[in-house]
């Protein structure tokens, strides 16, 4: 019964070159199993042969793809996300070789893989999203979605920014910082785990907002319900501006007394992994954990 | 429509001398009211007049009250939570002047917030409790309840535990530490947080795991929903004999090879707060933060 | 014996209005007791009369004051700090109510330390200074001094930088991180410890790096000598540019590649304290630990 | 010239069972360069032939040996060099196959590295020891020395001390906590670094106080000359008592009102290193850091 995903996008990292191979083996694979392929404009550069394939652009992906796959990094893959979420065409990651959190299928064991997964062999994994905007006054001047995190940031170096957080139009606290992340619990590993916060499990329904060099030292992480809304607002004791950034790559320039109002996105993204899937395995390498004796 | 809770246990916190006046304007302004006083044990020596009380064991309590009202510290609260909440009996904390987490509501305002609260004026707030058993083999060797947090420490000082932990049956890594916590949100601003935690907000349902001064600096507090079913297991390599204790208070010797398993209990305890009640100012004062300006 | 002093240099904070009141009666103390008063065009601004005084620049203060008097808070310290350290002029620090680290003496009390001052009661305390400079191949970009610390860090917010460090000359190692900061004992209470590190006593002679937000976990803040010799290089898989930041005031563009070389400056810098000085006491209030019983 | 180290003592690790080959090699290379071999009671069970040798006490290594191998893992090293540092003995430390910060000569470099030290080819490196004493009112009821560190602890588990601390006789805080840790450089890298401590540089003249789960969360590590007297006192608040360990291997229990004093010793302790020896690579090596690419 190797009838699963029919229709199927590739986007993949520029620049970097172990992909070629990576690609060719791919493609070539996905046509052999009939497959109806839909090239991203990013990854016919590495393709020593597009004949088979339909070049298209990214939101012909989302409209007709029953599945995208990502090569490349982390990075590659949270920008995919942001494009595909709304869509809800599910994403399957490829690393060059260096396994990532979202990109788990090493080149290796790539075509066996997709075999089982093309059959139906497969697991999905649901992650929250969110989406934020920015408000001043009553206008939305900016918004947009992060698999990640949110980051609102001083702008200029070595000055700090002075910002009130409320949880569901509750007031928390002031905080004189350097920023502040909030981060899903994909995200939890990422830039919010530099600036000392948890690690939550990937199924939790929760954010956390960790401050980034905060003066104040009680200021520690706080970990809310994914339900809640989040909104911070830069103050009028400011020293510096702000900028928003989306998954560390959409960035937003903030003006004083603006607001950034964070929630869960209602859509989750859906990802695709084998079979054998181990959230905690990857955790356990990336982090350099013991294995178990 | 002043008819809510008309049985009423008090438990207080022995060798508090400032909790004397306050139980006996407590029980006093009860009786006034026409409620029926279960007295615990702990409370008859504060009271000048136990005339018109019934002084009772505290499964009693349990068994017949409507409410209990905790006097004294987060600790005597701990404690009665753990004994009240099989039996569903919602529990209201008065501080002796020093306000708790728990125990919120202070002195000078105590008899105008009973008002409010005996005529159905007041704030239902659950709180996730957890349940711990530690098996030896095949053998539960004891068990038991805890409010705020499981901690499973090292017995000898300076001695090193190495121990494995699996959520829902699935390896996380082995850590060599002084100890492990495993907090509910509400443990989650007691020894957790100096253990390095992050604050949980109250409502989430969700559990977290701080370890107690890792060997290994990637080792991080691990945020987990609430219905996972969390193991650890001390081992061979452990070079002392570990010890595990419920919100610090009733404690149990481990053996070596003993392991522990922790779930959140599926009976909530009910919590009951004056209207207004907000945690957030409560975590505020309790840390020190800044006032919103 | 009114002897101490006779040249006193005036440096204020702009645009602190509280600091008029507290600069007419310094000025006006300091005539009075015979002193040729030096004004800073920072301090002319605030007073009703300047007569009697002479208004300088600030190089004159240095070249000719016995002593420099600095009106503001800790960052108009900092500033005057480094103007004045190669003249060997020493500093004492007026704040306007609110304590500084370094603007130790309160208003209220202000002419009253002067009067002991003035006599010859006060106290010496030298502290240790960083000189640092930026070098693009074998040449001095940029070069300046910093009591506080030298930051490099990110110019573009939420990208990494990698850079490798040495300590005299040996290769410690590379770090992605947001930045990092190398403060002297006098800024180990100030942006260093926001960013997780220790506090060294004034006296040690010693330098502490601490990584901003570093990738690794295990990347720890370091104490070295305060006569090590620190370079830091940004390299090649940097994914922003940096920039070098002085007490967090002047700052510095770096190219790819740059380095930045930091050593302790030889010359300390004196700071004058009124007699019963407490460092201790101030770390207490500004971190507000508890008091002795 | 293979006239160094003419008498060499030999202690070793109980019950590590690589060490038999390892010592074996070691003492017929010492015998067959004509050195004078003094056994410690723990090397003789591991050695098939200690003809040649003497077996001698402790004491005996401490007062005639010109220098000491010490074969085995750091926890070795460190109790072989509170027996021998006041007799000015220098230590070598061999490990048997994991490296340590102490014994940081690998077996199969070890003959190797031998010839050249007994050739006079080596580093020398003094490393700052600590010399604690316990105090009852004016009484001292026990007395010890230790090369990582000094730690005050909780006796039971999961319950506080209150304790006040003294620099100089300068009143600094009282911190509830479950222990300090007073760690020279050298112990900067073992417990001190698991409770959030700073790495201190091994030539540093310094010692760091690192509180262990503190109440407070502004009580943070704090760095002091190693000249500095620190005295620390467990107050009447405690709800336990405390226990000091020295390098975690002798262990002192302190009664309610006990004081802690801790001082550097003015000997201090001589490594002797094959040259080459680069602190920052073992650094490295246990931390996990990324090498120089």
């Amino acid at each position: 019964m190797n009838q699963h995903f029919q229709t199927i996008g590739i986007i993949a990292k520029t620049g970097d070159q172990p992909l070629a191979h990576i690609l060719d083996a791919l493609v070539s694979h996905l046509l052999h199993h009939q497959r109806h392929v839909l090239l991203d404009s990013s990854a016919v550069p590495w393709l020593s042969d597009i004949g088979g394939c339909e070049t298209v652009s990214r939101e012909e992906i989302a409209a007709r793809a029953d599945l995208a796959i990502i090569a490349g990094g982390d990075g590659t893959f949270l920008a995919a996300a942001r494009t595909l979420v709304d869509a809800g065409v599910p994403l399957l990651g490829i690393n060059a070789g260096r396994l990532g959190f979202l990109v788990d299928v090493s080149p290796h064991e790539m075509l066996g893989r997709l075999d089982e997964i093309l059959s139906g062999l497969y697991v999905e994994d649901d992650r929250q999203m969110l989406t934020a905007r920015v408000m001043r006054g009553d206008q939305v001047v900016a918004e947009g979605d992060a698999l990640n995190d949110v980051v609102m940031h001083i702008r200029d170096v070595v000055r700090m920014i002075e910002f009130d957080t409320w949880i569901n139009g509750r007031f928390v606290n002031t905080q004189r910082a350097d920023g502040m992340v909030v981060a899903s619990p994909t995200g939890s590993t990422a830039y919010a785990l530099s600036g000392g916060g948890p690690i939550l499990s990937p199924c939790l329904e929760a954010v956390v907002l960790v401050p980034i060099c905060p003066h104040g030292l009680s200021n520690r992480p706080l970990v809310v319900p994914a339900g809640a809304r989040i909104e911070i607002a830069v103050n009028e004791h400011s020293r510096t501006r702000a900028q928003a950034a989306l998954d560390g790559q959409d960035t937003i320039d903030m003006e004083p007394l603006d607001r950034i109002i964070i929630e869960s996105k209602p859509r989750k993204l859906h990802l695709i992994h084998p079979t054998g899937y181990d959230y905690l395995q990857i955790l356990r390498v990336k982090l350099g954990w013991g294995e178990q004796p």
